[in-house]
């Protein structure tokens, strides 16, 4: 990409923030926004907690967890044993140092600053150089529709472990969220030259974004390439529920069935070398690469692999 | 005392839980009632704390930390290193086992339970056989008119290490403040036997209390033997600020200072052994024994010799 070139990344949790860093790590500093979602948010405890961006905080910062996958590194679990014998909540994990950032932010909310304020104001504090945003400051909170009724997301994820049958999702309070300033800014931005949709949870963790109101028409009305990662490989995801939803959903877990989803959004799709042969819609491009993330070389290399798609999307486009 | 018979014991927090414990370990299980003062309470990152309170709670659970002097046993730190990684507020030590209390604490309150009704819950969680009360379950709030102006009770005791110079104390709220109701109750049961005022500091510690509305009305009408211990010995705080204060005050540090802040209000005064020829005012009676509580057993020799002085009273009034 040029001088200057921006890129947007619209993440979740755990299988975004780790294309995030590759992207971080490869891209001059300023140059990535990732664009978070926050319909996994929720109020626990008294206490903001926004998971997607958490992670995306800890692992850009280095400060996440590399055994156990989410959290933070060297934390402790002081507060939950507390809290515990207190009679509180105690099926969602808060570590102790986990806790400071929540217990800050709903501080800071509590005092008037957005959501893109504290997370901007935390992101500089962890010396991140990639922005993070979260796709709106107003709230929007998906909920599950399942052979047990309708759950919250941390109630269906957390406490349930994702073990009842999801029949629909619904972002409650997305027709009339507001995208974040700095997002609109970003994808309005005329030094954009890419928009990249990180192998996330397509229903869980993509499709919340894209349901605030103008971030699925910025996205068809694309200026610049936008290309998303399959999270499926050979019919299985890396992590999480994806596969399974998508199954109970009807939906064939595949990367095929990932790029009909994202069918007039996107102008690429990267999908595992296991992949190489998916069907995709009209018009839409198939890259493949070793998509698996374990190391910080993985990321990387997936990052370079990803820009390096993209900017042949563009010369396509010229 | 006779079988049945109940003791209101006033304290703030270090000092007076140690008496309290000591009450605790020698009466029958629910004869105990501490009323405990919240002019210390404060909103800190957001979380309503109660430091007399949970002093109280944490000392008659047997979780009190014995090093320390404060705070829990077992306690880790890890919050308070990522809240100032944060750039929050790090002046007042919030360890993580603590910080469960304030965060069920605030949930509890932001629910609308009134805070006798959270530290009832928490005191049964505890297993604490002593009943624990808030004063009020409005807001009484301590400040501190000292040589740098006027300061709130926590940032002129713990951010500014009591240092400036004390030159007069406010109880903002007191005046429309409502007794808790179930001390109002204590104090008007009729197998009330004596209320004891604990070796806390009588400006910081006790005055909020009995700033209450009714609270110094109850005491000076009161139908049974009131007595209190002195927190000064031989001129000296046994710890904190109280000596300091009472100079800056324009008050001799004794005991005799202590007799005649409480005059009208108790029957009897409990003086160290040092302090056994106190000067006190007609009418008061002095006991002397051996006041300084470093071991449980202290705490528990000089409970019974309180209940003995008690008796003593109440048969000079029988």
């Amino acid at each position: 990409m040029s001088d200057g070139a921006k890129v947007v990344a619209l993440s979740g949790g755990i299988g975004g923030a780790k294309l995030a860093l590759g992207l971080d790590r490869l891209l001059p500093a300023c140059a990535l926004t990732v664009v978070a979602n926050t319909g996994d948010d929720f109020n626990h405890l008294g206490l903001h907690v926004s998971p997607d961006i958490d992670t995306l905080l800890y692992t850009l910062a280095g400060l996440d967890d590399p055994t156990k996958g989410w959290g933070r590194r060297d934390e402790t679990w002081t507060f939950m044993k507390a809290i515990a014998a207190l009679g509180g909540e105690s099926w969602f994990l808060l570590g102790d140092g986990d806790l400071a950032t929540h217990v800050e932010r709903t501080r800071r909310l509590g005092a008037g600053e957005t959501l893109s304020m504290v997370t901007e104001a935390f992101r500089q504090r962890f010396g991140i150089a990639s922005r993070i945003l979260p796709m709106s400051d107003d709230a929007v909170r998906t909920r599950v529709r399942t052979d047990e009724g309708w759950l919250d997301f941390q109630h269906y994820f957390v406490r349930r472990r994702c073990e009842p049958a999801v029949e629909a999702l619904e972002f409650t309070g997305a027709v009339s969220a507001r995208m974040a300033p700095d997002v609109a800014a970003a994808i309005a931005d005329p030094a954009l030259a890419a928009i990249i949709i990180c192998p996330s949870n397509p229903y869980l963790s993509v499709d919340p974004i894209l349901a605030v109101p103008g971030m699925r028409e910025a996205l068809r009305a694309r200026r610049v390439p936008a290309l998303a990662v399959s999270p499926i490989i050979a019919g299985q995801a890396v992590k999480g529920p994806t596969a399974k939803m998508m199954a109970e959903l009807g939906l064939e877990p595949s990367a095929a069935t990932v790029a009909r989803h994202y069918e007039g959004l996107i102008d690429g799709l990267m999908v595992d070398a296991l992949d190489a042969d998916v069907e995709v819609p009209a018009g839409m491009r198939v890259f493949a690469a070793a998509t698996l993330m374990r190391s910080l070389d993985d990321r990387i290399y997936l990052a370079r692999t990803v820009l390096a798609a993209v900017a042949e999307l563009a010369g396509g486009r010229a």
